[in-house]
């Protein structure tokens, strides 16, 4: 039974063992994918960050963070990211926190949730956030170095939290 | 005659006066209009940012920012923001930054740059970044709450430094 929850200090080393595995591979964030271990925790825990994980027979198997996309005259649009260990791909994990994080963003009072970017060769991303209602409303030409395909686009995602 | 520079220590009064007066007035920014000068500074001096100031006999009127928008993978495109002193508007000092703006972008090797936020009500702002080749890409619907329209679309737009 997975279990979403907010994460604690407890769970830095499983976050950043997954955080470290998604960034190194470079293939979906736009990020160093050297980051170091303490840039990557300041990120994940900022100020102004939930952060949660979820976890199975007391295993952490992905993480997210939900945040205000910007401050005051925006400060209604949310912004998550999210992150799954590559061993746990294909288990509805990232769908589950998908769902979670959507019913938190409106508990929080959050009117819309927007992905700033969200690479386009990641199909199974992109699919599975249609699938939660998110809209592809901007594509960045070339914005993103895949370290195979080259330079592709990227998606901005955008859903209203208010309609259903 | 107008002259562009790197801003200094030296600017910082300068550059708080037109930031505030620019944050305060709620209708461009996704800032806390109450912002700091503390908070503002630091956010405009960001330790990867290029800072700029547009001067005239001496005076400040204007100042931009140039960053990387992201970073690894991502880290080809470039971001920057803009903002004129009201008692200066009019006088194309806008346009003048922005075309230093995307030929510094282009010395320092980015390959595209995208403005995050522009809000759909400020078309003169619109206007002057199509003028200089600025595409919009994406529509955000109802991110931004001005203070006498209510909630407004905001545009992503983007352009290549390649082609020209």
């Amino acid at each position: 039974m997975l279990k979403i929850r907010p994460a604690t200090d407890a769970d830095h080393d499983a976050i950043w063992e997954i955080f470290h595995e998604v960034v190194a591979a470079g293939d979906t964030y736009p990020f160093d994918p050297q980051m170091s271990r303490e840039d990557a925790l300041a990120y994940w825990f900022r100020s102004d960050t939930q952060t949660y994980v979820a976890e199975q027979d007391r295993h952490v198997f992905g993480t997210y963070i939900l945040r205000p996309n910007w401050s005051g005259p925006a400060g209604h649009v949310a912004n998550a990211a999210f992150m799954v260990a590559a061993n746990a791909r294909g288990r509805e994990i990232g769908r589950a926190m998908g769902e979670h994080c959507l019913a938190e963003a409106r508990r929080l009072g959050f009117r819309a949730m927007q992905f700033n970017f969200v690479v386009s060769t990641n199909q199974s991303a992109v699919r599975l956030w249609q699938k939660l209602g998110m809209k592809i409303v901007g594509t960045l030409p070339g914005a993103f170095r895949h370290p195979e395909k080259g330079y592709v686009d990227v998606y901005v995602m955008f859903r209203s939290l208010l309609d259903d």
